[in-house]
């Protein structure tokens, strides 16, 4: 008996050592033919410098839903197609200006802009003095005494000392997101963000601020970490007088948005879904580079490469251009809603969301069996920088279809520089490395391929 | 004596385990402090933007050499002192300038420059028909009869599907290396040689020929890998009639370079000597941001860390700032010479010379017993992304050591990004990430402070 489960044991070890020998063979193909003929980079280009920023419910997210189902087509998908979806259409309107207004009489420009979704300051501005906060818990203690009437500034800089950066993001993120709401409870007129940044810069770096219903909704911007390190010496020093700034942003009705979809069918098992894919709106300040023009164009590269092998993948991928990430999340709730009404069977979602920086690896929202399933092909990763394999989350638009069971993962490319130019005027095509984001692609396209292989 | 040899073994098991926690938590210490604190990029700013581009020889260099040893004395060393040798010391003189000419009598200008070393053409320029050669061999096969007179352009692109891009650089390497000198040998007038560049760019990247003194010295150029694609497309149509290239770069008498030394004297076995280190020197037409301004900067920090910490390390630790990396490598004999006259004991020499990227890992280049060493600290450097720990080389400054049987090192970044801007003018302070210098620094400092803690 002992002997006969170890001559199964041993059969089976040498399956898998053969058959991850020949995965590795079509893994390697699938590297070379995308590192060297890889379309990505190219369409990422055309993404930033035709369509440019594309907020929800601009003409020029309009403009890239056209751009990217022409690229779609042009890879070889076997359908391509758009889900309509109505999402919030904020408008930045007339640019932003603020300043520091010290005791010396001297004032100070701020360079700031506006948080998404934050309703404007009317054409007056706010002018305010300005009370300094480092945690939400700081802020309840102030409570409406200590805040009502005043501009509250959020200073929470970023820990510099976590490796993986969106920790410090997660950490620091209250601050913008759920800041300006609270500030609101207690009465303050304004709010002043430091941006989400790890470095010290010049730029301001927006996203969306969350209100609550129940709360006056107050005018919120983003000022550059430097000046929020300005702001707080000079509060420290007692030499500021009051704070002002003036937004014109505001929320319109919704707007139609659209998923943009590029399927091929699975030639076995055309009923098994996989999806990979990435958000193709971004901040109206920013090209949208890395976040998240790299994710779609990587998503899309999976079926250009497959296609130009000749791979016909056993089980259906969609490569998924998701709509409305950024201020709404309405792109990725339309996707799983389309799923529950077709009565879809999604086994895998994989989503880069994270710029198009150099892989590390995935991380993995899924069974355990299944996560072991996937563990056990880290190797194959290994050569192209993708093998740190971890649990972990996956990304806002395919986490919709946690509701389903599906097997979730995020790619998770090397964070270092993501958050210098993260919502920020520098997310522009210039900040991608080809290689790096090629590279991405790569590993991901290999993820794939394994999943429509062997199922999960 | 089983049960013996067991208890044995748990007990060396559980001290590893014990020691390696007690050693993670002083790393941490370490990663911390130069994420939080780390020196490294300012001080590159200063050497980038104050000495700028500083090959040997040159007075830029100098002022690098005044710069780097006030920030060593900056940083706590307990000596800071120069090593004088002579250096090579080529200039590039006027700038280069060179056309394709074509037999529809369109002229097309090259954006090139002269090779490092290379001798000039004299103001009349050269002018010849170009044959283009795309291997070492093809050029042996030509000789003398179907190279004679000529121009010999060497396309040797570098290969995308090697992750690990060095590799493609060695191999493509030896058309800029050895090239020019073969190309003499069958008697070419001139060479134009493909930048070792692994994307489109306009950029020409330079970098050091070798010639061969039995054979004819001839001026050589490079070009940039889309005049490259032009030129190679242009001469498969049959469209160019001659090219023509002017170069007025010369060779003076060797000058004065220095290797620039901060030490920290061991507190236990003082006379046990470690090396980190980077090259000072960098090419003309870059600001050596990344070769090897951050590898200077990387082997201080690790200095300043430990320092800043109240680390004293149990053996010596000098960072070394070596001269005439690209060139000649003289910088590296010197010390080798230093260490023979004076006795020294080297037991360890750690190189950063391969940009200041996010950091994969190390290359070790010693005994087995003392790699295994090495690996078993492996997970120490997981959480910071160091882990990729293997046999392989380590760097050429470094590398004279060898003779003295000292164990060698090369820390190993990500090498995605630096064949877009290696011996180019785009090789700038801009172009190089806070965070992942300082990540590769506190990587580094961990290895040397495990070496100076623990020996090998």
């Amino acid at each position: 008996m002992k002997k006969c489960i170890l001559i199964t044991a041993v059969c089976l070890c040498s399956q898998l050592v053969f058959s991850q020998n020949t995965d590795s063979v079509v893994i390697k193909k699938i590297v070379d033919e995308t590192m060297t003929n890889g379309a990505a980079y190219e369409n990422l280009r055309k993404l930033c410098k035709q369509a440019g920023p594309r907020l929800s419910g601009s003409p020029q997210f309009a403009n890239a839903v056209r751009l990217v189902s022409a690229m779609m087509k042009e890879i070889g998908a076997d359908t391509v197609y758009l889900q309509q979806c109505m999402v919030p259409h904020w408008v930045r309107g007339e640019k932003e200006k603020g300043q520091i207004i010290l005791f010396i009489g001297k004032k100070y420009d701020l360079k700031l802009c506006a948080l998404g979704n934050s309703v404007g300051t009317g054409a007056k501005g706010v002018t305010a003095n300005v009370i300094e906060v480092n945690s939400m818990e700081q802020l309840d203690k102030l409570g409406t005494n200590g805040v009502k009437g005043k501009i509250v500034f959020f200073n929470f800089p970023m820990n510099q000392t976590y490796i993986k950066s969106f920790r410090a993001y997660g950490e620091s993120g209250v601050s913008r997101n759920r800041g300006p709401a609270l500030a609101g409870k207690y009465g303050a007129v304004g709010a002043i963000v430091r941006s989400l940044a790890i470095n010290l810069n010049d730029y301001p770096h927006t996203g969306a601020t969350g209100y609550n219903d129940s709360f006056p909704k107050i005018p919120a911007v983003a000022i550059s970490t430097n000046d929020a390190e300005y702001l707080s010496k000079q509060l420290k020093r007692k030499n500021v007088s009051k704070a002002y700034f003036r937004t014109m942003s505001k929320m319109l009705p919704d707007a139609p948005g659209y998923n943009v979809i590029a399927e091929k069918r699975g030639s076995q098992f055309p009923e098994e879904i996989i999806t990979v894919g990435g958000h193709l709106d971004s901040w109206d300040l920013a090209e949208g580079a890395n976040d998240d023009g790299s994710g779609v164009m990587q998503s899309m590269e999976v079926l250009r490469t497959l296609k130009a092998l000749g791979i016909k993948p056993k089980r259906t991928i969609r490569a998924v251009a998701f709509a409305n990430e950024e201020n709404g999340g309405r792109g990725g709730q339309k996707y799983l809603d389309e799923a529950k009404t077709k009565n879809e069977r999604h086994i895998f979602a994989l989503e880069s969301d994270e710029g198009g920086f150099t892989p590390r690896g995935f991380s993995l929202d899924m069974t355990e069996a299944q996560r072991n399933k996937i563990m056990q092909w880290k190797n194959l990763f290994y050569p192209y920088g993708a093998s740190d394999i971890i649990a972990g989350g996956s990304g806002s638009d395919v986490g919709h279809l946690k509701e389903l069971g599906t097997a979730l993962a995020g790619f998770t490319p090397d964070s270092q520089r993501y958050f210098d130019i993260h919502h920020a005027a520098t997310d522009v095509f210039e900040n991608v490395s080809r290689r790096e984001l090629l590279l991405g692609a790569a590993n991901m396209a290999a993820l794939i391929w394994l999943v429509s292989e062997y199922g999960l």
